[in-house]
C-alpha cells in the first residue's frame, strides 16, 4: 500500500506542490509579525533552497532583481471551514469577502509577499521587509518584474490608503540597555525593527482582551522576547531579553504532502 | 477504503489546495497565448467561482479593485522531471534559473498573474489583459494593493526592459472581411486582440520548424482558427473562420485532488 504522499512523488507523478524550502525568520508567532510585507523594511528572513532544486542552477540570474514574489503556505491557517467572509484590521468590525482581502483564511491557502532580496549566498536568498513566520513553507520564488507586475492608474478599494501608522514607540530606559546589548549581526537592526512593528499596532482590534489599557504584552522576534504596553496611541517597550526555549517555536503544522 | 482526494475532503481535513472555478478564456490552447499578462489587452476571461465559495459573499468589495492577481494551476505544464535551468524566449538561447523567471516549469506549478477586472457581475469576475489558456484551474484570486504589492526603485535583472514588440502586424483583404463578419460581443474587439497577440510574435524562438519563412502557423483564439505567415518581421493574417469543434480544446488534465 502506497500512502497518498508516496502516490505522488513515485515516478511519473510530480507532487501537486512542494515546498522549495522552509523560511528562517526573525518572527517566530504570529503575533507581532506584519500584516504585509514592506511594513518593516528591518525584518529580516532567509531561505535556503532544498538541494534537490538544485539551487546553484535555480537561482542563477536572481541576483539581478532588488525584489521577488514569495508563494508561501499558510501552515498557521487552522480554520476548518471555508468562511466567505473576514474583518479585515483596518476596517475595525466591517466585512469583507475572501477574495477582496489577503486573509490567510483562504480556500487555497497560499500566500503572495513581495520581500526585498538583500543577498543570495549559495544556496541562501536573504530578505528584507519580510512578514511571514519562522518555518513558513515557501512553495515558490519568482522574480518581481517592473514592467509586468506593476498595475498602471490602479485602484485599491477598500485598501486604497496606506493603512495609519497607528502608534508612536518609546522604549523605557531599561530596554534601550538592553537592546544596545543584544544587537549583534544575528539580530540586525534590532531597535529600528522593533519600531517599525510596533508602528502598525500588532494588537487585532476585534480582541477586547488585547485593548486593554495596561495590558503587558508579549511578542518574539529573533531569540528575544520583547515586553511593551500600549497606552492610548503610544506603544512603550518595557524590556527585552532572551527568551526560554518553550517561548517560542510554535511551528504549525507542515502538510507532508509537500515536504 | 478511502482515496487520497476523498480523505483529503473528510472533515477536519482541509484540502492542500482547491480550485475556486476553472478560467474561461478567449485562448484555447498555448500557442499564441500571450507569455505575460498586459500584452494583449484586449484579450478576455471569466471566472465564474463555484457556488461552494458563496460568491456573493466571497466577493464583496473586490468591485473597488481595478486589479487582482489571478493564482493559477498551471496544468498544462507536462514536464515530468525538474529541470533547474530555464530558457526564457526573449534571451535567444540563453539559459537562467527558474527561480529567476516566471516559466511554468516550477516544483509548485503556479502562475501568478496581474489582471484587469473588468466588472463583476453575480459570482463572475470578468477579466482583460489576460494570458491564461481557457480552462486554467485559479486557485485564488486576490486584489492588487498598489501600496504593497509596487515595489520602489525595483531592478529587473534580465527582464529589465520591456520586451521588444518584435513583429507588425497586417491583414490580407479576405482576413478584414472575415475579422468584420466575426467580430461581435461574443468575440469582442477581435481585430485589436489579434494584431496585440502576434505583435509579441508567438513563434517559439528555439523551435526552427516555427521559423520557417513560409510556413502557414494557426491559433485558435475563442472559437475561431486564425491562419497567419511571418516574412521577416511582418506577421500577415491571411484568414479567420470558425475552427471545426476537434481543432479546440485540448484542456490539459486537471488534478481531481483540487476540484
Amino acid at each position: 500500500m502506497k500512502t497518498p504522499g508516496s502516490a505522488a512523488k513515485s515516478a511519473g507523478h510530480r507532487p501537486l506542490i512542494q515546498a522549495i524550502g522552509l523560511l528562517e525568520s526573525c518572527f517566530r508567532e504570529k503575533f507581532g509579525t506584519p500584516r504585509q510585507p514592506q511594513i518593516a523594511p528591518a525584518a529580516r528572513a532567509k531561505l535556503k533552497i532544498f538541494s534537490k532544486f538544485s539551487p546553484h542552477h535555480s537561482l542563477k540570474g536572481l541576483e539581478g532583481f532588488s525584489h521577488a514574489w514569495l508563494l508561501t503556505y499558510l501552515h498557521l491557517n487552522t480554520q476548518k471551514m471555508f468562511r466567505p467572509s473576514v474583518h479585515p484590521p483596518r476596517l475595525g468590525g466591517k466585512a469583507v469577502g475572501v477574495f477582496a482581502s489577503r486573509s490567510p483564511h483562504r480556500p487555497s491557502p497560499i500566500g503572495l509577499s513581495l520581500v526585498k532580496i538583500e543577498k543570495i549566498a549559495g544556496d541562501t536568498i536573504y530578505f528584507s521587509g519580510t512578514d511571514l513566520v519562522d518555518g513558513t513553507p515557501i512553495l515558490d520564488v519568482k522574480p518581481y518584474i517592473p514592467w509586468y507586475d506593476r498595475a498602471k492608474r490602479a485602484l485599491g478599494g477598500w485598501a486604497e490608503n496606506t493603512p495609519p501608522r497607528s502608534l508612536t514607540v518609546g522604549f523605557a530606559p531599561e530596554a534601550l540597555r538592553q537592546i544596545e546589548r543584544l544587537e549583534s549581526s544575528a539580530r540586525p537592526r534590532l531597535k529600528t525593527a522593533l519600531g517599525q512593528i510596533l508602528r502598525q499596532d500588532p494588537r487585532n482590534p476585534r480582541d477586547r482582551s488585547q485593548l486593554k489599557p495596561d495590558k503587558t504584552h508579549e511578542m518574539r522576534i529573533w531569540d528575544l522576547e520583547v515586553r511593551f504596553l500600549v497606552r492610548g496611541r503610544r506603544a512603550v517597550i518595557e524590556s527585552v531579553h532572551p527568551a526560554g526555549p518553550k517561548d517560542y517555536l510554535r511551528p504549525g503544522r507542515v502538510p507532508p504532502e509537500i515536504l
